[in-house]
């Protein structure tokens, strides 16, 4: 899982500061990609989970509240330091199953294609929050079980966006776009699902599939289009 | 692994056949990527290694040769009964890896980024057989070790063609390409390379990882462009 702290600034925010502050000394228009409003981020979603806080409190034990590992781009969202093992419906394990806070009022386990590979089933593609019908597993903390009846997926590949980043690519929530990804082996993603609020910074999550199949590193150049 | 017994012919295979006698029988002319000399079939390669009959000898006892496990696509090409431990350069461990004989003039490791990271190191990207300069691994089967000094690499994505498929996409060995696969998760593969033999059937080859980022199955719809 990709972070930030909150004194540093994003690869991609000082790139964009030092693109503009060069354009200007240079005395030339910036060119179309760099008029965006914000830079564009991308991050691998690493595998992980949302759970509720009576799910916290079934694995921590009661009244036991989520402590931050680390903040992630995303305001307010973080990496818990609390982790699980799940057991998936074939008596595999997935250990050091990362918490993503602050609590939800779902519980959801987001993994990739390999990660459903080695629990030995068919990850259903659903947009993240959509988990009905699908497959749940167990899950073990220190504090007991937690068995969740649904919930386990494969997230749709997504982009989060302000409505002022809508409005430069001329996209609307729940849009599809593309997102391409530079470097030695470049691969570009159909099926980018837009998701808009006034609250989201410009971020594409990828996973770890998606993530590996480009070898993305954070000077990795990425680009949106529709 | 995909592999295909010499006895049932590949899905896309049977695919163009029943595509260019639905158009016959309409009395309509092929549309353009059907009129291609060969139907495309896309495969992932899982991590796998390629040895000299010495490296087979010190790992498996004097005088042992490969033996058939399953006939891969490319005429000749197989995947052997025989799998071996690796052991990487921070002591971690894959086990159960795959040969794919027959044996050649080098030793060879193809691994995917996930499997890189599960050892703990960077894999260089490298075109097949352009191994010089990068890392090894120790090797471990049931009759002895063996050094690899180098050649633990993930392979450069590439399409097999003959000299007929090239006339007909125009491009020549060494090119690159794009491979868009299709369906719910749906990418385009930039940098696919070119390897062109008389002897190859269409085939393009891409790893594990990639896969999994397009949930590739039979079914799912591949072509190549320029």
């Amino acid at each position: 899982m990709a972070a930030s702290s909150p004194a540093t600034l994003h690869r991609a925010v000082v790139e964009q500061m030092v693109r503009q502050a060069v354009y200007q000394r240079l005395g030339r228009s910036l060119p179309r990609g760099a008029k965006a409003p914000n830079p564009l981020v991308v991050n691998v979603s690493a595998r992980h989970c949302h759970l509720t806080q009576q799910a916290v409190e079934a694995l921590f034990g009661k009244g036991h509240q989520l402590t931050v590992h680390k903040r992630l781009y995303q305001e307010g969202q973080f990496a818990a330091k609390e982790t699980l093992t799940l057991i998936g419906p074939r008596s595999r394990v997935i250990s050091n199953l990362r918490i993503l806070g602050p609590c939800r009022t779902l519980n959801q386990v987001e993994l990739s294609y390999t990660d459903g590979i080695a629990l030995g089933f068919d990850l259903p593609l659903r947009i993240s929050g959509d988990i009905k019908g699908t497959l749940g597993c167990m899950l073990m903390g220190p504090g007991g079980f937690f068995e969740m009846e649904q919930g386990v997926i494969r997230a749709m590949r997504h982009v989060h966006m302000s409505p002022a980043d809508a409005d430069f690519y001329g996209v609307k929530a729940g849009d599809i776009m593309k997102l391409h990804i530079g470097g030695p082996c470049a691969i570009a993603l159909d099926k980018m699902l837009v998701r808009l609020d006034p609250s989201f910074k410009l971020e594409a999550h990828i996973d770890t599939d998606e993530g590996n199949a480009c070898n993305l590193a954070p000077d990795t150049p990425g680009e949106l289009t529709r």
